[in-house]
């Protein structure tokens, strides 16, 4: 077992979101600073952060940890300059519990026909159409972490067929895995409703393209194939996606994440009938629910255990 | 056991269905007709009907038993001269799953603040408002067949508190159950979600209206209460929904049944800003899934054994 080691300061530097709530509850169990206090702050152990300005770690000589605030940490790698130290991303039942929510709600808006019923009432219509049942639709989760296997649960307890497609293709009960490059076509081609909870990575950054939407299954007791996007917005090249609704290869789409965020007054997806807009709100970092678990890594850390939930430098999630 | 009984004959008589693939599904297996010979058909043993007309059961003598093609058996007992002899409600999977799907997409429309989002992207507003997970929201649903028993299971796997109140007031595992009449207030003010799936009967006619409303928890973080109602129409007082929305009391509703149906044009749900409305589609009785299980029952009876989900004609339900 490793000696005890010194209880180290935290320094919280978050852009886009408001730091109050994060610095009291931290400020609550260990002392914490929004700003190093020179160049090289050798008081500070660890940062927690959200796309910290770059440069702004590789001051602290003695950074033990970097914890990202949200399930993603492809906003820290942003920083050419991040020192090596272990990253720790967020992995809270709270996060994916908002996930879960929000990719069965979306799932089953599109499933139900939401916006038909919608478009119907505006005009005084009533009118049945056709439905299938859950069990005729296969939902593709594209990304089998946490927050997709929570999702793939709950959408199989409501009928629905799932198939997942990840790097590696790791097993799950029930669901149809698909793994690596080599399987992205099939898992298309099977798939009605795809739903991202993809990392970004170099690998994956800008995979969501025409060619890849053109494989989905369309069939016609569906009326085409759907597109939800609740990873990250640098998955997707938004134009495509316009493209593919606009010539039908898309019926409809859920997009939480864009290209540039928030979303420019001038992007046409705004305005489009076809797409469904939330402002990356799937899943929110609440910090009454997420910094007890990052100040209790800290404390293990400090009696000598080994950090949880750690990213993998190489593969950047 | 008793004694093997001749293979009967079906009279199909659905009133707002139309009857082509039920009378081919029937047709397949059974002597089907849609319209009995005369004044006194002895030769129809088993009446499918949905809206009867009124005295048409009651003029065949060799009737054993009457299926209804929903869930609810009301429409039936609008004929003041339905005959003495068993009444099969539907219990298919099929219809249950139709109805979780329903009932789970309304709630998380509700609860994930679908109208907000909506009217945002009509104007291009990027903002996240606050959000409460689901954990922190009790749906309480009226009604404990079948049908409130499966989305029950569902809201509760999405990590919703979940009370329930029927008549009986059965317990249920992991649902706080509240049981006749002077439960409802309580059950009521404990509800933030309320979801209706009671039959129609003499003690439920009207049930829905401003007073039982006006009992739902209204917590400042939620924004006010809400109804769903996917059980009858006559359970609700259209003008109590909407007074109740126009003053506050609710928040938004979902309505699948009305009053009157189809909605009449100049009803002002039609064009209410927090009202979401679908025709009457929240499970759809589909005659691939429905005709096997009812063939099934008459196959059985006249093999000497007891049908199943027969209706209590005391209690209507």
């Amino acid at each position: 077992m490793a000696a005890q080691i010194d209880k180290g300061r935290v320094l919280l530097a978050l852009t886009g979101y408001h730091p109050q709530r994060w610095y009291e509850l931290i400020a609550a169990r260990r002392d914490v600073t929004l700003e190093p206090d020179g160049e090289a702050d050798p008081s500070i152990t660890y940062a927690v952060v959200w796309k910290q300005r770059p440069n702004l770690l590789s001051s602290l000589p003695n950074l033990r940890a970097i914890f990202s605030i949200g399930a993603g940490v492809d906003h820290i790698f942003r920083d050419p300059g991040v020192p090596n130290v272990p990253i720790v991303r967020v992995v809270a039942e709270n996060l994916t519990q908002y996930m879960t929510e929000y990719v069965v709600w979306r799932v089953l808006d599109h499933h139900r026909q939401g916006a038909l019923y919608r478009n119907q009432q505006a005009r005084k219509v009533w009118y049945e159409p056709p439905q299938r049942p859950a069990s005729d639709i296969a939902v593709g989760i594209m990304g089998l972490g946490n927050l997709g296997r929570a999702a793939a649960k709950a959408l199989m307890a409501l009928g629905f067929h799932v198939n997942g497609w990840s790097r590696r293709g790791e097993p799950m009960e029930g669901v149809t895995v698909f793994g690596g490059e080599r399987d992205l076509i099939p898992f298309l081609n099977a798939t009605d409703i795809l739903v991202v909870l993809l990392p970004l990575t170099p690998a994956t950054h800008g995979i969501l393209d025409y060619g890849l939407l053109k494989e989905l299954r369309r069939r016609n007791g569906l009326g085409g194939a759907v597109l939800i996007n609740a990873g990250r917005g640098q998955l997707q090249k938004d134009d495509d996606i316009l493209r593919a609704l606009d010539d039908g290869t898309l019926k409809e789409a859920s997009l939480d994440v864009f290209e540039t965020e928030p979303l420019p007054e001038t992007s046409a997806l705004w305005g489009h009938p076809k797409v469904f807009i939330t402002p990356h709100a799937a899943a929110t970092s609440d910090p009454a629910h997420l910094v007890g678990p990052m100040l209790d890594q800290m404390d293990a850390l400090e009696r000598g255990e080994p950090l949880r939930n750690t990213v993998d430098r190489q593969q950047q999630y």
